[in-house]
């Protein structure tokens, strides 16, 4: 399954969730090989998905585009059609483009609104990356799920009863999208008797992590950058700060 | 946070879903440095974990334990016993140990038993891998979830009134372990109406990687080595054999 990159085709590419070690022997083999490279960026034009990638960066053409965050939907779709018309542009001037992704392109990700509207054009490839979700797991040393969990994935950003009404039904959770929902989701999770299964972890994998309890939490300080897992009941193994484990 | 492997500490890495390119940077480098390689085998010897990872094998100790699948427990806690003793064995000796997981060693997967038991005597440490839950979805050129929605991972291995009821909750939903249980995950994704949204990815990254929509089995057919995704509602974008999609 190791095809060579080709000419006037889109390779959607996730590099993981930070540590540039987690990227896969693919994504650095076709980024390498990419005339042009594609990312998102923030308002001061910095891109996580490009510094994950940096290393492997050399002579190629770079598309940044701005992309709003947490915003209404519109200023994004404006954007994304830009960075589409951009990419496009290369395509058909028959070049390899790399578009990069933070974690997996298709788990969240907002790379499939580019891929939604270039692949009814362009032939286009997707290659899967370490999402937060597995990097959350393996840092705290505690199984998303096992045997026969169901394990329900519940982004923060979902309204309050909605939020409410998915974590009562789920077994193991993982909660993403956290940052400014932090509160709302902590209130939740203590009116439904979750609160002591539930591990904060922040900057998966970057030297910036931070794993603590969700009880460890001043009542006024918030998270940054987070996932919340919760076990289904009072699993054992979780490493925290200061654990035998290294 | 790329630490050089230690002697004496167990390395717990995911090698991802099968192309052994994606395997991530990390893995290799860990593979390659280890003093010995641990992976479970099937009663032949052979160890698909084994054979991803084979390119970065070289002067390594391998240590094979047979693992018996979808058994009663109790056999594979004696396989666990045994191969927690002789990666054991090796760890008190000062080595560096490497136990190689298909896809994420802690999504479903079984190394989190052989974890839990030598985490509480050694330092061990775990590398995420690509799960089968993001290949998959890269595999058919359909997002997994998106925006706000909540997506359910359900093993086929539930039983029916409890797979039916997860099922029946769930917006977008994988359908992992389906293996001999596809009649019965069949069956209910047609009574409960999510049948149409249904598609089937065999053997996902691997050159026998096969996309079929659930529909387009025969009525004797069975996949082999499969996952079932399911959109939420009439999701658009899926690749398909004979799609423009290269």
């Amino acid at each position: 399954m190791s095809e060579p990159i080709s000419n006037g085709k889109l390779e959607v590419v996730g590099v993981g969730p930070g540590d540039p070690e987690l990227m896969t022997l693919k994504a650095a083999r076709l980024i390498e090989a990419a005339d042009v490279i594609a990312y998102p960026t923030n308002s001061d034009g910095q891109s996580f998905a490009r510094d994950i990638a940096a290393s492997h960066l050399s002579e190629q053409v770079e598309i940044g585009f701005y992309l709003p965050m947490r915003t209404e939907r519109a200023p994004a779709q404006i954007a994304y059609e830009g960075a589409c018309g951009k990419i496009a542009a290369e395509l058909d001037a028959g070049r390899a483009v790399v578009l990069l992704c933070e974690g997996d392109p298709f788990f969240y990700g907002s790379a499939m609104y580019v891929f939604a509207r270039l692949a009814e054009t362009y032939p286009v490839s997707v290659t899967p990356g370490i999402s937060s979700l597995t990097a959350c797991a393996a840092a705290i040393g505690r199984p998303l799920a096992s045997r026969s969990d169901v394990l329900s994935v519940i982004p923060a950003t979902l309204d309050e009863d909605r939020l409410r009404e998915a974590i009562s039904k789920a077994d193991s959770m993982a909660i993403i999208k956290v940052g400014r929902y932090f509160s709302k989701v902590c209130h939740i999770l203590e009116e439904l008797g979750r609160a002591q299964q539930a591990v904060v972890i922040e900057s998966a994998t970057l030297n910036a992590e931070r794993i603590s309890l969700l009880d460890g939490f001043a009542e006024d300080e918030r998270p940054y950058f987070s996932t919340i897992l919760v076990g289904p009941t009072t699993e054992s193994f979780v490493r925290l700060p200061g654990a035998k484990l290294s």
